[in-house]
Formats: C-alpha cells, structure tokens, sequence
C-alpha cells in the first residue's frame, strides 16, 4: 500500500469525516434534520475526528475500526458548540451564522439536544468495547457540561486562579481531546498502558489548544478566526491570560476590564497591558510547553506509523 | 412482609425517589448543583419511576433492582421539561418558575444539558443488562427529541391529522412511559414476551396520558394544572381535539384560532366549539379506549402482585 505522506493523510481522513457526516442523518423532522445538518457541513477543522483516526492508525490499527468513534466525538463537539453559542450569544462560527441566530432560540437548543442524541446514536454501530465506550462518552458529557459550567460561573467572578482555569479548560476542552486519542488507541487494540499514555498525551495538546485559542482571541484578527473576536471580552471570560495578569498587576488589569470604552479599544488596552508584562511571551511558553510535554509522552510510545508529531507541528503552528 | 395497598404503594415510592432524587447531585460547578437541585426538587407526580418500580414489583422482581433505571427515566424526563419550558416559554412548571424564568435561558439550556448526562451517569450503577438499557436509552432520547421537534413544526402548519398526531404523541411522550413499564419488566428478569407485553401496556397508558394533558390543558383550571393553561392556545399547539376538529368543521374552527382576540376568550370559544361537535365526549372516549386496551393487556400477564390496575385507576381519575 502507497504511504500518504502526513498532508496527505489528514486530508484523506477528513474527507472521510465529511462524507460519514452527510450520511448520519438522513430522515427525521426536516426541522431537526435541516438545522442538524447545516451544522454538521460547516467547514469545521474536524481536528477531534481526525485526532481519533490518526491515533488508531499510528498505533497498527485498522483506522475503520475508529471511523463511527471518530464521528461520534464530532457530533458531541457540535452538540457542545449549538448550546454554547447560545449561552455566549455568539452570532457566527466557522463563518456562517449559529444556529440560534439563522433560526431561533427554541431550534438551537433542540439541535444541539439532536446532535447529542446522533452521537450516542452512531455508537451503536460499534462492534468492540461498545459498552466501556459509551461509558467513556457518558463522562466526556459531563465534563463538558461541568467545565462549561465553570466557564459561566467564572464570567461574574472579578479573580480566577491559573490552577481554578486549568481545571476548567481540562473539563471542557482537554478531556474530549484526550478522549480522542484514547479511544483512537482503544480502536486499534492498544494496551491500557498505551491507551493510557495517549490520552495523557491528548490532554496535553487539549491544554495546549484552548491556551491557544484565548491566544488568538486576543492576537488574531476577526477574519481569521470566523467567529466574534469580541464576545470573550464582552462576556469577561476568564482566559489564560487574563488569569496570568490577576497575579502580576491587578489593578491595572481591573481599570482596563471594568473601563465602560468599547470593545475594540479595550482589546487594543488589554494588548498593551499583556505586552508590558511579557503575558503574550509567556502564553506562548505555556502553549509550546504543553506540546513539548505531548511529543515527550509520543517519544514514550512504540508507532507502527507516525503522523502525531506532524500533528503535533500543524497544531502549534496554526492561525484560527 | 406486610402486603401494602395500593395508596400506601406508591406513597413509599415516590418516597424512595425523592430521596434518591436528593442524592443525585451534591458536588460539582455550583451554579449547576442548584439549579439541577431546583428541578429535581420540583413537586412532580413521579409517574415514570413509580410506573417502573411498580412493573418490576409485579412481575416478582426485586423493587430495588430498578430504582437507578427508575431515576434514571425521572432525570431524562426533567431534561425534556426544562428544554422544552426554553421552547414554549412556559415561565411556570409544578407551580414554581421555570428555569429559563429564574435565571436565564442560557442556565436552563445547561441544566437541561446537565440533567441528561445525570441520566446516563446513574445508569453506570445497573448491575444487569447495562449495556442494553444503554441503548434502550439513546433510543428514548432520540425518540423524544424528534418527537419535541414535530410538536414545534407543528405548531406553525395548518392541518394535522389525528395520525400524524398520534406518531408525535407517541414518539415524544408515549414511548418513554413505555421504557417505564418495559425496563421496570427487564429489571425484574421477565421473558422477552412479558418485557414486550408491559411496553405495549405503557405505550397505551402514555398515549391516554398525553391525551388527558391536551384535554385538561382546556377543561382544567389553571391552578390544577400549575403551569401555564394558555400556553397550547397561543402557541398553535395540535392537541388531540384540535386535530379532530379539523375533520369536523374546519372552517369554524380556523376562524376561533385565527381570531384576534384574548386566549381567555379563544378557550371559551373553543369549549363551546367542542361541546357543539361532542368533541370532549370523543376525547374522553378515546382516553378511555386507551385505558381499557391497557387493563386487556395487563390481563394477559401473570402477576406475582398487581398494582398496575390500580395505577390505571389513580391515572384515569387524575385532574392535572
């Protein structure tokens, strides 16, 4: 068999994403199955099913095997992302309006609660482990929903400690990064040693990807990133580096929060303020970190194949 | 043992679920702990885990066995009640405010979110045949979240006839009070036959059920039914005699619907409209009719003890 080269690969793997995802709802309400599959075809990055996929691959194991694991994890981003955008009140995402601003806020809420429902769904075609599986997602719910919890809580509390964020972006982010390359590793057979080492190695770029994510909040431009740059400044979600900041000089970093000036002059402030005290230098440190500590823990794995380190470099080195 | 009647049945296991209820989420985000707390809380008739507890008992099983699949079923029922209160902006339930009322929609849509991974995560705790319940699970979830969104698209359509009706009906109230009696069934190690039987059974009590709600929803006063009685009328909801009626004088009843005055005075003239066409006469029937193919179908099972007679009797006479 030809070797695909690592572009090659991911670009395979996600045209298999795209096509599963057309297929998995077909016939249903057409008001669920036209809202459902609007969000199922935007041009998401499909980093989580793609993640999944190459971890089974690496480790030997037939990558079919992790195709509806793969799906399944995407549909529960999406279910994660329809609610989110409606608590945020966030209006675009990947470029195209959310659902609860195209339709309306009844609809959205019934999306995400269907899209939940096709992940679960989807799981049923597994032939291997189904049950220890959909336990696995049972949690992945949770702590999707506690960290999304904590995220909203955060938003009316004037301090939040770098280790009270850690555990909030683990819960909502790292954990279903984590359970990617876990069960990618479970689909191929793997050792629970290795599976075990491959989701500590997924949690780790989780980490490393919402670090960056509040990164390009700040550093990105609007275009880039397809989605309101503003609204975490709005909502006065706690980023990583707005946690960092509260140790160093709080009380500037409160004056520029709590100024009644617009959106774009406060992030504008807010750069300033960072560049001042090294907080952009030292995000990134945390960011490359993360990932450093990921290709440590892959250094500690036997491949059969090795995609995860180009992973790994694509991921550092992406723009939105 | 003391054999218990009938009255003093149910009365120890709504208590046995309202302190399982109380159990369910102790620690956690807070904002979720209490607003779960305040659903669970709620004074709710318990219908769905006292019918699966009462179906496991009569069959001879171990009441015990069923109480997590019990709680279970109560904790997937209040998710759909806080989704879809977000929906119908119902701002009352159980005579207490809504979530969406009392916080904020973004709250509810979490809470609703946070009540079914409940759902699931006690379901980890069933020692036999989980993984079937698991699926027999993700089967009501989709069932009811369908269901809900034909009951939404219905509400802006013209006509629904009285099947159509009865497929939404089914999908979104009938089959979870279906699991009830069928999981209460497999709980208690019944045959395939006697589990398929006490589903027919409660899918039969579940459609008298709903029936019962739309009729109610008109002839009930609103201090009864504690929750908001003109909700159906102004959102354009098909009840059951909504949809008779089309088949009966369409044109008049268009012109109630359409009119523009205040919903106190649509529902009076829609009594009188149903009292003209014996439409609560038919109703009535109906719910009788389902009933009565119930009890056949208890009839042809073999009881060890039998409350479930009695369960139709407390249901048949209910007034909200």
């Amino acid at each position: 068999m030809l070797k695909l080269n690592f572009k090659d690969t991911i670009y395979k793997y996600r045209e298999i994403v795209e096509s599963h995802l057309k297929d998995v709802y077909l016939s249903g309400p057409e008001n669920m199955v036209e809202t459902s599959n609007f969000v199922m075809s935007a041009k998401g990055k499909r980093i989580r099913p793609i993640l999944t996929m190459l971890s089974c691959d690496a480790l030997g194991g037939n990558v079919k095997q992790s195709i509806d694991v793969a799906i399944a994890i995407e549909l529960l981003h999406n279910f994660t992302l329809v609610h989110d955008d409606i608590m945020d009140g966030d209006n675009l995402r990947h470029g195209q309006p959310t659902v609860h601003n195209k339709w309306d806020i009844g609809t959205a809420v019934l999306t995400g609660d269907s899209l939940l429902w096709l992940s679960l769904n989807i799981l049923k075609n597994v032939k291997k482990d189904r049950e220890k599986i959909l336990l696995y997602f049972i949690d992945a719910i949770k702590l999707v929903c506690e960290g999304q919890a904590y995220d909203k809580m955060f938003e009316s509390e004037n301090r939040v400690s770098i280790s009270e964020y850690e555990k909030m972006i683990r819960m909502k982010t790292g954990h279903m990064i984590g359970l990617c390359s876990h069960l990618g590793a479970l689909c191929s057979g793997a050792s629970y040693d290795v599976q075990n080492k491959m989701k500590n190695y997924g949690l780790e770029i989780g980490k490393a990807y919402q670090i960056q994510d509040d990164y390009l909040e700040i550093y990105s431009n609007e275009n880039d990133m397809k989605k309101s740059l503003l609204s975490d400044i709005e909502l006065n979600k706690k980023t990583y580096m707005i946690c960092l900041a509260f140790d160093l000089d709080s009380d500037s970093l409160d004056q520029i929060l709590s100024s009644k000036q617009d959106p774009v002059n406060k992030i504008k402030d807010l750069r300033a303020y960072f560049d001042k005290w090294n907080i952009r230098e030292k995000t990134i440190e945390e960011i490359n970190n993360s990932f450093s500590r990921a290709n440590q823990i892959l250094n500690g794995i036997d491949f059969k194949r090795n995609h995860l380190m180009d992973l790994n470099n694509y991921l550092i080195n992406r723009r939105y």
